[in-house]
């Protein structure tokens, strides 16, 4: 029974993590039989967005493990706590707190950065060889810390179809596979998993749970064998 | 295709919907083909609950349209606005919200009262023999309008073991049908599928899905045939 760590950033698809695709990567886990504890940082989110409107709501802050309490119904720990000494393996649901409470992706784009304690986490899994599964917009954060433009030695990762974030990724030196959403990018050398989830907008909460459901079999099926 | 309405109060187990609950059943809805419209009253939580510590944050306000935003991806529509006459079948997810929300069942048990707007729906729902899902604590809004304590025909519902909540649904003249989480309960005379969700505090999310995917199946079975 593997233990996988569920990384989070806040609870609603425009400033946090995406609740469609969180509830998935739980249920699917918990399918697979494998143990999982969510963690998120301890820091307000980038902005509150009212998600009824679309629009910010200036002077308002919310706290990014706070909110992510209402997903993992309360269990859920400080990131900087978080060791990859603990876990098999560690799954980053998307939404578009992803890009901007995890990295600067939402702003800066391929010239984004990648907040320390996700740097270094994504860094202990793979020095390790453990798997690293992501979806929606959350592959952007591989490309950052493995593709070459800074020093990696690259990855395969999918964010959906060709789009401007895809031609992002690339540019930080990570090889994009177009997939559909109801698919899952395998990247064995780098041990790791993707899946388009809402990237494509206009997929129902069914298609992103199948797409999100191959992307967790491959984490939970890489966890399970040593690297080679 | 049937067009089913969902019912949510909010986002977060312990001050609106279970977040879990909610996706589950639009998961299941869009698996089976059906078309389905959130709805939430326009309307501030009863409380804010920070899902951390479990303690409310007093001062702080948040309304139940903006906050079931989150969970619909800004789909959704005031409860005022929803007619029975454009839907095949409605949904109640749980979470204690439901209890101090959509009625006053946390407060007062089986005292409780159901606002106007959802006991509308109810009734309209049931008038026209067009069935009706809910889970978790959301049968006690059945048990309240449909129970022979306050003048209803009664009706059968489960909320999981025997507890001090079932107790309270059978002095609402309701009658409580003990299931497992993974289980549904269909009362066909009343075109009503209950199932239990997190009822039980230890079940996992994969088994909540499980039982929530019978209810639904029941629901939408339903919805294709008329009433006798």
């Amino acid at each position: 029974m593997p233990k996988v760590a569920v990384v989070l950033c806040g609870c609603g698809r425009a400033d946090g993590s995406e609740i469609h695709e969180s509830v998935s990567c739980l249920v699917h886990l918990s399918r697979l039989g494998a143990q999982y504890h969510c963690f998120a940082p301890d820091q307000p989110q980038t902005d509150v967005i009212n998600h009824l409107t679309g629009k910010p709501e200036p002077g308002q802050s919310r706290n990014m493990l706070v909110e992510a309490a209402r997903i993992a119904r309360g269990a859920v720990s400080p990131l900087s706590m978080f060791r990859a000494a603990q876990f098999d393996a560690v799954v980053f649901p998307g939404g578009f707190g992803v890009a901007k409470n995890l990295c600067s992706f939402a702003r800066e784009g391929d010239k984004c950065s990648v907040i320390p304690d996700v740097e270094r986490v994504l860094n202990e899994f793979h020095a390790a060889g453990k798997p690293i599964g992501l979806c929606c917009i959350a592959p952007v954060l591989a490309g950052r810390v493995f593709g070459t433009a800074r020093g990696g030695n690259g990855c395969k990762v999918t964010l959906g179809e060709e789009s401007d974030a895809a031609a992002a990724l690339a540019r930080m030196g990570a090889t994009h596979v177009a997939k559909r959403v109801e698919e899952a990018c395998v990247d064995d050398a780098n041990r790791l998993a993707t899946s388009p989830a809402y990237m494509d907008d206009h997929a129902t909460p069914y298609q992103v749970f199948v797409g999100i459901g191959h992307m967790i079999e491959s984490v939970v099926a890489m966890a399970a064998t040593r690297h080679a």
